[in-house]
């Protein structure tokens, strides 16, 4: 099993100037998400918080919304020529009242908003699947609360520091801006995913009155991923897609993007952002 | 159809004061690929340049390499309530000579990195599937060079400045350093299989004695594009990971990151990139 992070051998130029040293690189690592022995996906990850990465996805996919719904969760199958397991391989068993048949759909791992390609919105398809409604969230938050936050959150990571390869994925309480879990991943999905399998491992679904603060833009999935969750805001560093905004409005979700230093930009229900007294 | 941009009004904080105003959004819309007939993938994409990403996607997947074994490639089905085309599935007619059984294997999107998941690694998997050997590319290249081509991209680039939202991959001669083609999208990926479309399309593949740049991290997955496309070197502003570097070590391609200014850092065959006279 490869670490979150891995030693190897570079070269640096500077100035037309080259020198050889050791570094850090970020791990990645292909994980297979199966679903009662069914293989569902699989996603390139940095190695670590799998099981919380496999439980997130299957939140993300409207395939479970509670912790009780899970029976187990482990590695399987995946064995290298020297018959050690890869670690590459998750299977996770859920309960009869699981939606497995939303899986039935999932052809292309982007199925929820391949319903956008023929005539069903991108939109109309994530709104009808989630469980939770965040639009009625009372969430009233501060802005310069909310400006404080990605500070807070990279004295949380632990690894990109090291390497600065990673994204990171993080969870505030909306009203004190205190942060309950700070995940990373070289992908930023897997990241947001490690976040909503905590917290479902933690039974805090839905995430009434939570902030979800993700390091990089903010596209349709991100916006998809908090609605699922019931996170009913989602702030991001840099910017967001138009269709990630135009879900943020048709779900009731507050979308911020550009959040850097004093200012951010929000893009659907700026209701919930307060201004300074 | 969905515009590359598009004007959204929004909400400004700046220190701790709210205002509205119009803004431009980066656009994004899911797309449809398909191979005669059948589906095949789903990817959110910044809509234009659609033929050159499904085509570049065809050739990072070992399913083509020449342009004549492109019969047409045109939007099909995909209807609004309204009856209007989408333009979100593009399907592509290959001739006889295509690799199509390669997509038997390609049920989630990933599977030449899914390989890796159960014993043969997902590096094999690629090495093997190329149809081009980038190991012997003869390019050397000034590291000077190499250190103007991000200021060169961003010169070329045209809708990035507007919404500060967009990935971009850009290709280069690697002897004068002049742009060949740059390609813009809110996926990374998206953005190399565009340019790796308009490869195909000129009949420029394999791309021996180019680089490509890539506006953002470096992971496997864009290794493998460049290794599927025959450039001998990849360059990105930011991190590769470590599943990246090992693939351009086996690959014999340079894989270089953090490109900024006047320094970078070089994981893998860093003997193409010369020193300062």
């Amino acid at each position: 099993m490869t670490k979150p992070a891995v030693r190897r051998r570079v070269t640096v130029v500077e100035d037309g100037r080259a020198r050889v040293r050791e570094d850090r690189l970020t791990g990645e690592e292909p994980l297979e998400i199966r679903v009662n022995g069914r293989s569902l996906a699989v996603t390139m990850r940095t190695p670590g918080h799998d099981v919380e990465l496999a439980l997130g996805f299957l939140v993300s996919e409207g395939v479970i919304t509670r912790r009780d719904q899970i029976r187990t969760a482990r590695y399987c199958a995946g064995t290298t020529d020297e018959g050690l397991n890869t670690y590459n391989v998750l299977d996770v068993q859920v309960g009869h009242d699981a939606h497995v048949d939303h899986l039935a759909l999932e052809r292309h791992g982007y199925t929820s908003s391949s319903c956008g390609v023929c005539g069903k919105t991108s939109i109309e398809a994530v709104t009808t699947r989630s469980a939770f409604d965040v639009s009625a969230d009372p969430l009233r938050l501060d802005a310069d609360l909310l400006t404080r936050l990605p500070d807070r959150m990279r004295e949380v990571q632990a690894v990109f520091s090291q390497t600065g390869g990673l994204h990171a994925a993080g969870l505030f309480d909306g009203r004190t801006g205190e942060p309950l879990v700070v995940r990373e991943d070289v992908g930023r999905h897997n990241a947001v995913d490690k976040v909503v399998g905590w917290a479902l491992e933690h039974e805090k679904l839905p995430l009434a009155g939570c902030v979800l603060l993700v390091s990089g833009r903010a596209g349709f999935e991100l916006v998809q991923k908090a609605s699922m969750a019931g996170v009913p805001v989602l702030a991001a560093i840099s910017a967001p897609s138009s269709l990630a905004a135009d879900l943020g409005a048709e779900a009731g979700l507050t979308v911020v993007g550009f959040l850097r230093g004093p200012s951010m930009v929000i893009y659907s229900r700026p209701d919930r952002v307060e201004e300074r007294p």
